[in-house]
């Protein structure tokens, strides 16, 4: 359903036993930053009514999950801060076309790889940490972000055909699958 | 209350009484930047924790907005499209100071100015206009307008002092008052 062609591994959630609180902060940052893809994608695609309602109401979930991870982070005394960004975002950005109408179907497309592997990640979350609240947060998230997959997938069809929308998912899965397999030092939603 | 110093002139509801459609078209554009402007805050100011919980409900309104003047226009058969964006914005941005924190407090006041010259111009639109539909449109996004430029020009204070900030909406007020006094020939939501 989701599309992705690996599991997080045991690396990943080592660093999230040791680096809890500086993964929750940039899980904050990256809700704020889906909203701000999905805000961008209406300055882009301004004449796609569809497109551009259901990028309003995906706006709006995120920053609601945004302001949620900074409650949850002032109850557990956590301070909020800048962190750098992990480089996945930036490296399956750059795998997006520079012409339209391949660019439009590349940037859903990886925006719904990028709510695939949140998704897959909070699924991770919820079975490996033992906080109870944790696990409760993180199975609350799960739904929406796998909808907001499946919503983005059907937006890329109004710029490319049913068929070549899931082979150029299919390569980007791939290539997903390969950046996280790199993994990254810096511990991160996607690291 | 608005902080303006000037009134919407003659010149301008010409504008509108000629090219009504094109005025409606900006107006969709002009609800979309609105809430990329008050997302790009949320981004820049992230530590600002009462900024990210109003620009939050910003976007969420204007984005509202943005679709409710989308929905006007498809009722009228008028069909939404891309639009060359008047110089208004990028001129009023270009008074913003380079340097934090006058940076922060000059974008959020040019923020409330725009939002001020908007619900003016709602108020002249709703005097002037004799479409029913249009007229209680117009009126129930002036209260918005007035509350949003309450909120930028109070979140301006987190950056300087309530004096200094009065001294500098002041100045912008006047540069405001200035563009709009020269105009522009492309009829625009600022022109």
């Amino acid at each position: 359903m989701l599309h992705l062609r690996s599991k997080t591994d045991q690396r990943w959630l080592r660093q999230v036993d040791e680096h809890l609180d500086e993964i929750l902060i940039d899980h904050a940052h990256c809700e704020k930053k889906a909203a701000g893809t999905a805000l961008n994608l209406i300055f882009h695609y301004v004449e796609d009514r569809e497109l551009c309602r259901e990028m309003t109401a995906i706006v709006n979930e995120e920053l609601d999950h945004f302001h949620q991870v900074l409650d949850l982070l002032a109850r557990r005394g956590v301070r909020f801060r800048r962190l750098k960004p992990s480089q996945y975002g930036r490296k399956l950005n750059d795998l997006a076309s520079r012409q339209e109408p391949q660019r439009a179907v590349d940037r859903l497309l990886v925006a719904a790889l990028i709510e695939a592997r949140s998704c897959e990640r909070f699924q991770a979350l919820a079975d490996h940490v033992d906080d109870a609240e944790l696990r409760t947060f993180y199975q609350s998230l799960f739904e929406s972000e796998a909808r907001h997959h499946a919503t983005y997938t059907r937006l890329a069809m109004h710029y490319a055909s049913e068929r070549d929308v899931l082979r150029r998912l299919d390569e980007l899965a791939a290539a997903e699958a390969a950046i996280m397999a790199t993994g990254e030092a810096v511990p991160r939603m996607h690291s």
